[in-house]
């Protein structure tokens, strides 16, 4: 079934998740020697044949952002330059997402700019996930397949009994609507939205909160938590007002400065993420729960080498 | 102080538009022919020589979008062959706006491709307004100069009077909330936010209302107005809420049918819309009242021409 | 020996086209949805995989030739961004092909500039049919493979019994004497030219008619039929001439007005064309023979999908 | 009033036509360095800065075209790491023009393949004349400034008084009626047509005349003459047709053997060509008259750098 | 003389060096806003117009090099967005220069895809110092000024009177002979030369001097300075044969651990360095002299604006 | 085991190496007209079908090197428009790989725009043989693989007896001393350089001898000899230092006049040279061996064609 032209490789940055990708596909990762000489430079050398293979490589492009992209952005040069037949990047975190528009004069579109220089690379294809804003797919003219975690996130959320009208899952702000809408319906409850405003420019700002968490067991949901400001703020105005417990979940622990020390103070009774980024272990506090996306990557890879779709795995199967 | 070395010239969908940038500026149209021939063919020949000028090209490209688009195309591909120095496209309304990121599996990115068709027929730089999403700059490897309408629909209700605490500026759902917190800031009041959504899904839609509205003049605003049923059911809403006045505005009428019926039936006062479509006789209705941008495009032209900053034309003097 | 990895699409512009090549090759149309927005934006959406398939779209860029040019652009860049293997477009009649050249200053090649859209939305190769000029092929640097109507052509006369000495193959312009001299091979009988010229500036166009008519059966030829003057008033100065008889033969019946009401009061017994112009029913006279061009690009695709030559197909075999 | 900043180069395959248009211009000719090796790899070295000029280089790509493509393409090559502003490319004679689209399976379109080595390297415009297609400026996406020699042409015989009544154009194929028609209308006459075919293909093919020369001064016209069989047996048929003298005249003396031998030998009075290409001393015939184009080169040059219209200059003005 | 539509901007890699160059140039540094977010991620933003001007940015690439190479590639990307006529990068010390070809299968050749990386940003002219390899220039098809700092290290040692019969140029190994032998040229001296080799495969290598070097002043020189161990080997080397003395001097002092320990301890009474790359408190002892490219490039800079031969720079002046 | 669908050209350069390649790989070339019309234009049409082809062409672009560069661009073409899958590209010899930098202002980088040439034209892949400089595989963003024609040789000496302590390898220049040491170790053997230079500016070059020949079978090595000047000055300095006897080997035999009269006077015994490039009968001398290096492309066609790692060809075995 598995055709034995594909390979897996990792980079650096999260060697854990692509040992698990593949061996939940059924492929040990291939050789590669990454070396960074004492000037900073970084070398790859693919150690064993990709002639005429379909090549995955994994590399998000979390911190130090800049250090794996450059590297990922060698090894796909590498991989062309040694015949790969085509060179699929999963980036499980697409670094620079946030930079997608210019929202004020002479900045740059930095997230344009990486997909403009994964396709200059080499890359045929990204496989990404969650990523920051939809229209980034657009930035790309090769083809981008999208992984979901909400439904991971969910049924973890729903083997734990957190489901019904128990619960109420909250969006930390207007943008993220859509997403909590969605674990809602995984979750079968209601959400609530914070919508923290200026109502006049004079005006200090109001935090506004839309719908009831009263009684309830309220469950954050971003797409990625940095600062942990946000959902920290946002679990004691839910706390304030009644609700019983706070949960938060979202797919990319990027946890920068003070982060860990914000989340560990915080009301949140829990925090779950993904794999999608490495944790070290100063970052590993016991209420943070790591979700592996190693099946989704893996299963990813399967439809694409086997050019199934991909899409249905994101199909929801009503109960 | 202007270069002898411009021309500007129009396209079939807004020649009004375009004669009156062309006036602001101080330059008459260019000399084009544009025929439809029989089989439905157009052809683009240009009667003057180009031959080294910068040429301003204005074309917004509404319905009949594919009939627009593809003739601004072959009018680009005719400045390149005879030597233009730069293309400068000017798109007031950008058609295909909205299809801008995958919904659904296998979808197109519409927007995106029209982005490489313009760049491929070999424009240099986009002049647009009001992009239904930023990340649409992104779509383009050329400049983007975009326009701002708000300041002129601002400024408008301020010299009707209605601004202050007498007055509130509504949006119409939860993705227009920035655009609104803009307008009211021109206007020195509160807004407010209409929420429809179904809290969980097997109930049915609720319209939620955020902050208040009665006894207020509500103003609402879009980045543009299709079928207009958001905006008429959002206006009765707020009336039943208790809002003395309604009034709406957005920066393009697109107004496919049954747009003017139900705006025209319904209970808003007065529609603010610009010029950056032109509006055929039948959907001028007495309460549409018609805001030109010639003067933002033609200072953003003489901004281009004359190398100054573009985005300076959008900074808010604060009274 | 069949692969199970080829589908076969039709846009909107001639499905019953796309139908029959389908069935001729075994394979149904496969499912999407095509939808013209209230505003007159298309959309499009691939309802099965594609993933890794050899796709083939089938859309002659007809009448209204700007929708159908920009549905397929939408669909390719659809079927581009799911993954399609390749992306095999078939443009039975090739709209804008008349625009090949700049005849005056400052005009568009706009044949050049389709070419130039349809590899930028992802094209991997084009299957047409008697391009207008067929220096169009050079256009393209994707394969392009390019099908010849004139054998169906021809094979319907002879089985009418028009061929031998009685038959004359006239050509109703200089243009077209190659693909008159085609054509009476196959109906082994002479040919004819009108030569319609102006002898001298000053001086009114005569009729020149090279060959002899009289007394015969002539076969007017031409690869498109529009309005339909040139080759009414040519047969009308034909049966001047002693001709005993005339019919029409082309492969794309564009038909734009009044070409219908010049055909059915002209002398004209029969017009012979292909269906890779969609006829609308106004256009469908008695006397318009459709011959379908099914078989060819299903015979086609096929050598396609199993790396057959594709020219061996329009090799005349000789009796 | 001319620009300082512009300079002409000339490639070794017409130096003199390098020159005398530069002399019409009021430049003299850029020092260059260009050296063919041992091993015949050809060296090219500008040995004055181009940086930040408009650069012109003269190179028609006659005999042998190989290696005046290659020299030119290396010359580009060195222009455009010079930091040359634009590169406009002068080939009077444009090499491999009658490859221009596939008359058989399996061919190339060299035509096309030139065009793209050309902007590969660094063109920026191309100034040629009298190309075999107009269709090969379409194989072009940068601008073309396409010159006719037939003015010239039609002043000289104008000049000898050939010219009226007296006077017939003669196209000695059909494809050339269109410049034959042109010539007639500058010398106030009437045309003639060979039509050299074969009515049925079983028959041997027969020579054709369509107008009067019978005691008419015949003027051949043709884009180019090769190995002059065609225009020598047409002017043989001319005179046994009752013509006075013969005449020919075309833009480009390709001039392959055994053309020299024929044109010597035959019925022809004078040939007229221009110095498109360069020729040898060895083909030079007392009955060969060739005319500059130096004034027409230079004069478009001059147009180009001050961007005036090219096209004007080809506008005939009426007596 | 200088043109008011220039302007020069700083990366965050050296910004010294780029102040230095506008001084002399005569311009202030343009105002830019370069941040680093918590997460790593790079954020530029221009804070004054770049419209129409021609901008140059300087950014050597070293250590951290990554870093340094992402924050110009961002760089380039606002002001490609922001209108900047053209993007002039300075990169003195070009990073990854010594990954220029592959020496064993399946390694990248970085150099090159950075030059990729930089063309695809948006640069439009590379200005770069003592390249590793000539051949780097060929990885681009965008202008590269390529700068020299050999004329001033050896006016610097002329200064200090090292020069004539007393001296030697010593090249630390056979790939810097040509190097070494353009400094003999300006200091009029004679070169050695270390050849360190293993004569058969199975042998110890045996460090082989070719050259006088007894009683003699001898002077090192390389293109940089890495890690150190060659040069101060090489220096032990040349004092155990007799020399009087040692100097060393390269253009980018590299300096990666632990070339300042070894520098230190070593023989050599003084290492001469540009500042191509900006050394940090630590690497800078006593006997390390830095001279400035400031003119160097300031110059550059002037004559790449004024449209002047950037190479004559270089020539040396016969004293 | 050999896939069916694999294809073998030549090009008129070298059909004899081409046909020894195909008979080792085991399959005929392919049928193709290559034809040099009158006026110098070449015309290339393929006999058989490509459409879907794995298609290998054999083009060493030796001397006349514009003609056979040409050829093999135009041969591109065809395949590319007939719908090869993937266009492998031989040039056992790479003409212009000399000019691969820029040694002196406003000169060109032929070599890289060689490679630019070949991409765009449409090759997917270079199978080359020692290039001049590794770099030049770094001119190309298509896989290269660089075959080594060394351990041919170094076998051809081994079964000699010409290796061991007997025997020395002697560098021609100090470029050379990698590819000396290479050969030494196959031959286990010392090596020797010499080192012509000029010690100072105003002195006359000296001939310095690095290492031991006294006695020994010197054996000179280069990657070409062009006009054997340094080989053969080489060759007398070796002597006279009291080498027992001399030999030179070489891949490419480029042998531009006066090659062949200056190897044939040496003391030369024996040249030996590969068949990358095709000898003409009067520079095949009695003391000149070739090598055919077909079967070493033969096992990179089948490796290419089977996915197996190329490299893995050039390992050294120790014996």
């Amino acid at each position: 079934m598995l055709r034995t032209d594909v390979k897996i490789f990792a980079g650096t940055s999260n060697g854990e998740l692509a040992k698990k990708i593949g061996e939940k596909y059924g492929l040990p990762l291939g050789d590669v020697e990454i070396v960074r000489f004492k000037d900073g430079e970084v070398y790859v050398r693919i150690d064993e044949t990709v002639r005429g293979r379909d090549v995955f490589v994994v590399q998000p492009t979390g911190e130090p952002v800049n250090e794996n992209l450059m590297e990922l952005l060698i090894f796909i040069d590498a991989l062309k330059r040694a015949s790969a037949r085509t060179i699929n990047v999963m980036i499980p975190y697409y670094g620079y997402a946030r930079q997608d528009r210019k929202s004020s004069p002479r900045e740059p579109i930095t997230s344009k700019l990486v997909a403009n220089l994964l396709t200059t690379a080499g890359a045929n294809r990204i496989v990404t996930m969650d990523l920051h804003a939809d229209q980034i797919q657009g930035f790309f003219d090769i083809p981008v397949d999208h992984m979901q975690a909400l439904p991971l996130l969910a049924k973890y959320f729903i083997q734990k009994g957190l489901h019904g009208d128990d619960v109420v899952v909250v969006s930390p702000d207007i943008g993220g609507v859509k997403r909590a809408r969605k674990l809602a319906e995984w979750l079968d409850c209601k959400i609530a939205i914070i919508d923290k405003r200026r109502p006049k420019p004079n005006m200090s700002e109001v935090m506004n909160l839309i719908g009831e968490v009263e009684g309830k067991i309220a469950i954050f949901i971003d797409d990625m938590i940095d600062t942990a400001g946000t959902i920290t703020n946002g679990a004691e105005a839910i706390m304030a007002r009644g609700a019983r417990e706070c949960y938060a979940c979202c797919t990319h622990g990027v946890f920068s400065d003070p982060a860990i020390e914000r989340l560990e103070k915080s009301c949140l009774k829990e925090i779950v993420i993904t794999d999608s980024l490495r944790q070290p272990e100063r970052k590993k506090l016991d209420k943070i729960t790591i979700l592996s996306v190693d099946e989704i990557f893996a299963e990813a890879m399967r439809r694409i080498v086997n050019n199934q779709s991909v899409s249905e795995l994101f199909e929801k199967k009503h109960k």
